[in-house]
């Protein structure tokens, strides 16, 4: 991390100046009684902002929504639900999604075109409409609502996911939700960031792709892309300033700050992926492209078979192997070399003698880095999963009965 | 299946004329004290022959000996051992299958070159020799042997699977083994199949191709593809009659012949997937191309979330429209009608009312049917899985050690 990015103790999606936010439970979800399921969070006016989306087929309404509302570049708040994704719920559920705008537009004195949706937990049911009324009619934006607004945006997670970091004038903040259903080519959770620096709009857009490509697109929780994730990045400029632009001086900052933000975010969400021990950090160097080290990345980080096996604490590296060569990259075999567990295990194609209980021993710690050098280029892409339990199992299997 | 082919009760490997087969428990696979770990099957003679092999980068020396030796388009017999996969260990284990190879020639009488080798069993470990050559002068090769062979080459396996069919004047017969390790593209297990069919090898080969595409490369247990895996055949021409062709009356019975004996060999790994309780079929229909029907009963059949829904008996059918919406087929969500368990859960894009109790009934069976139309043309595919239990990770989480 660039020295001059310093995280901020407890910080949030609030610690940015110039938004508020707050949370209710609105009874969506059904099976935890008084869980907040519904949540705000405002700029308070239109500012910059900036989206990715699923590139699932079956998109969500409120990823339709959200999606179209975004192309003007400014957006002044998001209204977000857990318990319920109103997904594959046709034309009905986008006028839902209208609707929940419209009233927390209302509800916050804003114009309905200025604030998107986010929905996220089963799909193919309808938005409870009424609960949503009752629950808006009760919701208070506050600075100091990030950590509530956190909290209601969970499904299976176990723990909320909050960041935040100071570099020159500006601060950023982050919160994030997703366990499950978690996997490259998009950003596959909910993601909400805030900044306080004064951005351009379409600098803005690129810096989300960038960090969003190094970051949530490098996550792989079992394989599945869900039909609603977003990352979402508003920008108050109420740190003031110059505009940062993509010619600025600030401008890398800037990126590095926001790709630190949604590195951090990820990570969290590959320690909590459901049912979960440990998180695998998968890092790939010596490819002959970026695309080429992304992509054995994350076939290794989402292969179910080095998932058992991480959770075993088994240092089965003919499985990262395997999983590497079906990745579609460019390898030569006798030139790739394998560390995990703090011990070579591979080198130049030859299996390398090794201690199997130090290492064991090793692979039961919280984290588990698994270094992949392909020795044939300079591209290094690093990716973020965990280990396969039966507690996944568990709660996969008993999901919306 | 054609009305022309007729399952032999009982049948496999050596059920055509011209092969025998045999086994031996020569102390390979550690775990199971007697079990038979080395096998052969031969024709007695070169014989047309072809293969389909893994398309992993990483591919064993087995592997790599045998596409080269199958390039004549004739072998005489093939030997086999479970326990060790004598896949990354470099040049080393080239010349060990080498040795194996030449070690089976001997003892049959055979040439070398027409002896090829497929290992299976843990990756990075070499092939105990002593214990391989011991086995081989132990080893008996009889026309009623298929059953011993058919049990050698199983692993994590619980059951043999095997098969014999008729159809005119020829016999095929199949054996198989595999239940983790499976995925598309690519033989993805270990299959061995015969016929006493006279057979031109470069139909043959052909022939081989299109019966996997549409069997072993729609099978999915884990999503990994192995380092070792292929399919073979072998024609003995015992039966007599014409040497079938592409171009003869029989050689699209001989095609759904052969392509009905892989079918069945894929759906006896499916069932036996590594802690599966029921088997998955998935067929999708009115996709405008097969690799786009192909594409998505794939991704179906493959994805982690259905896997664990089918386990739990859930009718959680947003799981599978968000699998097929990331399969990278053409798909109009407002098309596509879903039927499970005996329901329609979604037609023409939308969410169907159903008996959560009775189709939740249906799933308890041993086999699951997902039949998604897509509603856009008229390519269909079938792909077969299993679901995703905590047996699976207890198998998988402690297999080296």
């Amino acid at each position: 991390m660039n020295d001059a990015i310093k995280i901020i103790p407890s910080g949030g999606v609030t610690s940015p100046k110039g938004f508020c936010a707050g949370a209710v439970a609105a009874g969506i979800k059904k099976k935890v009684a008084g869980a907040l399921d519904l949540a705000i969070l405002s700029a308070g006016k239109p500012v910059p902002a900036a989206g990715v989306f699923t590139r699932n087929v079956f998109r969500a309404a409120p990823v339709i929504l959200s999606e179209k509302r975004l192309e003007r570049g400014r957006i002044a708040a998001v209204i977000v639900n857990s318990g319920c994704a109103n997904a594959s719920t046709g034309e009905a559920g986008y006028r839902d999604a209208e609707v929940m705008a419209m009233m927390a537009a209302r509800r916050f004195g804003l114009e309905p075109e200025d604030v998107i949706v986010a929905s996220t937990g089963v799909i193919g049911q309808r938005l409870p409409m009424e609960k949503i009324e009752d629950g808006i009619k009760r919701l208070n934006c506050t600075p100091e609502g990030g950590k509530d607004f956190a909290r209601a945006i969970m499904t299976t997670d176990t723990a909320p996911k909050e960041i935040a970091v100071s570099a020159d004038n500006f601060i950023l903040g982050g919160c994030a939700k997703g366990s499950g259903m978690i996997h490259p080519d998009m950003a596959t959770m909910l993601a909400f960031i805030t900044t306080d620096a004064a951005v351009d709009a379409i600098f803005l857009k690129q810096v989300l792709k960038n960090a969003s490509d190094a970051s949530f697109n490098m996550l792989t929780i079992d394989g599945d892309t869900s039909t609603n994730d977003m990352a979402l990045v508003m920008a108050s400029g109420a740190a003031g300033g110059d505009i940062i632009t993509a010619s600025s001086a600030k401008a890398e900052l800037f990126q590095q700050a926001l790709t630190t933000v949604c590195i951090e975010l990820a990570k969290m969400i590959a320690k909590d992926g459901e049912g979960a021990t440990r998180r695998i950090e998968v890092i790939v160097k010596g490819a002959t492209c970026l695309e080429d080290a992304r992509k054995v990345a994350r076939t290794i980080a989402g292969s179910s078979l080095v998932k058992t096996a991480i959770h075993g604490t088994d240092p089965n590296w003919g499985r990262i192997m395997a999983a590497a060569g079906r990745s579609g990259a460019y390898i030569e075999p006798e030139k790739a070399t394998l560390e995990m567990g703090g011990a070579c295990l591979f080198r130049h194609g030859v299996p390398q003698p090794f201690n199997r209980v130090e290492i064991s021993n090793n692979l039961c710690r919280d984290e588990v880095f698994i270094i992949l050098d392909l020795g044939l280029g300079n591209s290094q892409a690093t990716a973020w999963g965990c280990d396969l339990t039966k507690e996944y199992v568990t709660i996969n299997a008993d999901y919306t009965t």
